[in-house]
């Protein structure tokens, strides 16, 4: 009787009437398979930037309840279109808003998180026949008020509908055709990776791969959800977001980041005593900036540097804070660099291989590349460099590790 | 502790993100005098038609249920954006879709009939000290799927918020500032009417006076809800809709309306035998096409012409329907006219006042005005006259019959 799949398409799939009817065929040919089939779709196009900016011509500071009211309008546009477009391909079809199939959040607006799915109408609408059209990135709180899952949350419902229905695999359907060794804008003869485990993929969605967000790969993880990352526009197959399994750690590396979004920024000669880096990052933490990768190093004469990187876009911010922390703690001052990258390389297999790290040092030194940053997990090492390295990094790298090679099966 | 207030305002008084915060600003005024309120709005300027382009982009036979859940989006954008200009404001408010305040309604999608109405959560935000802002045109139905109330529905939503909530009056804001005497477009002297009744009302809406639809009339006089029609632009009262009294019988003629959006369909010669008038409208009922005046006169030789206007854009297929008839019953054929206008006197005192049907014939036999077709009712005369004398018609009859002055109190 076929497999239970969850399909999802972002914006830029349904952007119009047209990409509706052809997400439609797309759809109609996997339920002719003989598969149940729940789809979710984002808002068309640039639909949500453009409810934003009503919002913004009404207030500078509306109430997070009330812009989720609005932007949870986006994607229910799509979910009707999209089931009569199936219907008028003869294919019996139903949408649901994320309220109408339980979709249970928290009540922190616009960036709600599940709590759980009753999906009573799904099952109810699957078993009918039909396929079920469900608006991603909305749900309700306990009393019934709309919410908003935040950046990445079509993805997040497609995971969590799959999880709660027990889908045999969520397809998210985007505008590149999977998961590669490296950017082929970059690099040219970067590989599309038939699999990745679900921690590799964390690593890259953090480390600046924008397939998927990092959320949607912890709650797929977290319910082991098979995530298939394939193109709306090509047949072919993508890459499966799956369990580690024993072949995945004979590779040692399997793919390689860049993330030139960041900022570093570094307090100088800060006295070296207890509490100061409770100080420094808790002063950020209360202004909502997230740091990224930390270094501190004691020097000879008792006082320390500390570095760290963050979102470009936090870096004038993050300054303001850190020139009066700076002052209390008797700093020497702090200074800021936008013009650096981020080069990570992840795989799992680096967990049972050694001498990972001392090659992506040596392959930088050979281009000479200085390292400003190195911070390293237990399937991921990241070097911060200077900006206009990066390209050439990611390329010395792919190829130091030959990942344009197919891994032998 | 002042009044319980609905009011109601329509897409073009919150067209932009500056209308909706002058709406907000005229809703805070209410507000400030103590008064508890609660908002209907519909959806921004030209949404509606805007989310209709869509669809018809889609498929030319949508699903009616889709359709709801596209339209209602248009409602709920205006609900969250006018919710936050008032908070920016400093007056706490609340948004609520139709599905929230349980506005529960039949099945039939795009035109679905208020079963009952909850209103639970307005109770609620209320007694919290909340404006209310709630989505109009939409509900669901017992099941919880979206519904919307067709042409006028949001009218409809506020004056049945206010029966359900007993509210003291529902304030209609539109682009006109109330019920006049004639279309002041047409006749200069035209008086703004302090009060009509519900049944003037009612055939006044019927009878071409676009300011209130028939339907939520019905609904304010069947729950004795006192409407009042006034501008979204001035601050001045405009015409209260209300249960009649004494006092308006004293007025024989309150009003003149004038219809230019219909034809008249004629088949000739028809036999004189029973069973006639049923296959001739018959057949239009089966094609949902509604007559309005119908005339039927028996001619000296044993037949008949049947006469009746329709809304000009069901003349073609009214007129494909009875060719097919007049062939079956043996009628001579059958003639349209679309230069026709219906003008139409309207007043409770017409009940107790003789004469009045002869004054209009009088008056119009002064201006050489030949008269095609006549309806009376209890409470008006209507007249078929050629299109060209329309507004000479409804001149000569607002002066013939003094509307133009203020009436004795």
């Amino acid at each position: 009787m076929g497999q239970l799949i969850v399909q999802k398409y972002g914006g830029s799939s349904v952007a119009d009437p047209e990409k509706i009817k052809s997400v439609a065929r797309r759809v109609a040919e996997s339920a002719a398979k003989g598969h149940r089939m729940v789809v979710v779709v984002s808002a068309m196009g640039k639909t949500t930037d453009a409810l934003v900016a009503l919002v913004d011509a009404v207030t500078p500071a509306p109430d997070p309840r009330e812009v989720d009211m609005v932007l949870a309008t986006g994607e229910q546009v799509t979910i009707g279109l999209l089931a009569m477009a199936l219907q008028a391909m003869g294919r019996p079809a139903c949408s649901f808003t994320g309220p109408q199939v339980g979709m249970v959040t928290d009540g922190v607006h616009t960036r709600a998180r599940i709590r759980h799915i009753t999906a009573e109408r799904i099952h109810a609408a699957l078993d009918a026949g039909k396929i079920v059209v469900v608006a991603g990135f909305q749900g309700m709180t306990e009393s019934g008020d709309v919410t908003t899952l935040g950046r990445g949350g079509s993805d997040l419902t497609g995971v969590a509908l799959a999880a709660a229905l027990k889908a045999d695999v969520c397809e998210i359907f985007t505008d590149v055709d999977g998961v590669y060794t490296a950017d082929p804008n970059v690099v040219p003869e970067a590989r599309k990776l038939a699999r990745v485990s679900y921690d590799e993929m964390l690593e890259m969605a953090a480390l600046g791969a924008k397939v998927l967000q990092a959320r949607s790969v912890e709650f797929a993880k977290k319910f082991a959800v098979p995530v298939h990352v394939r193109s709306t526009f090509k047949p072919d197959p993508g890459t499966l977001v799956t369990r580690e399994d024993h072949s995945m750690e004979d590779v040692v590396v399997t793919g390689i980041t860049h993330d030139r979004g960041q900022a570093k920024l570094s307090i100088l000669r800060v006295p070296d005593r207890p509490g100061i880096a409770s100080l420094v990052f808790g002063g950020l933490a209360k202004q909502n900036i997230v740091v990224d990768m930390i270094v501190q190093n004691i020097g000879r004469d008792g006082s320390t540097d500390i570095s760290f990187t963050l979102p470009r876009g936090d870096r004038q911010r993050a300054e303001t804070v850190l020139a009066a922390v700076a002052k209390e703690i008797g700093a020497d001052g702090v200074a800021a660099d936008d013009r650096i990258a981020k080069v990570s390389i992840v795989g799992v297999g680096m967990r049972s291989h050694s001498g990972v790290a001392a090659r992506v040092f040596s392959t930088l030194s050979k281009e000479n590349i200085n390292i400003q940053m190195i911070s390293t997990s237990e399937i991921a090492v990241s070097c911060v460099i200077e900006d206009k390295y990066a390209e050439l990094a990611v390329r010395a790298l792919h190829d130091a590790f030959e990942l344009g090679k197919e891994p032998a099966a």
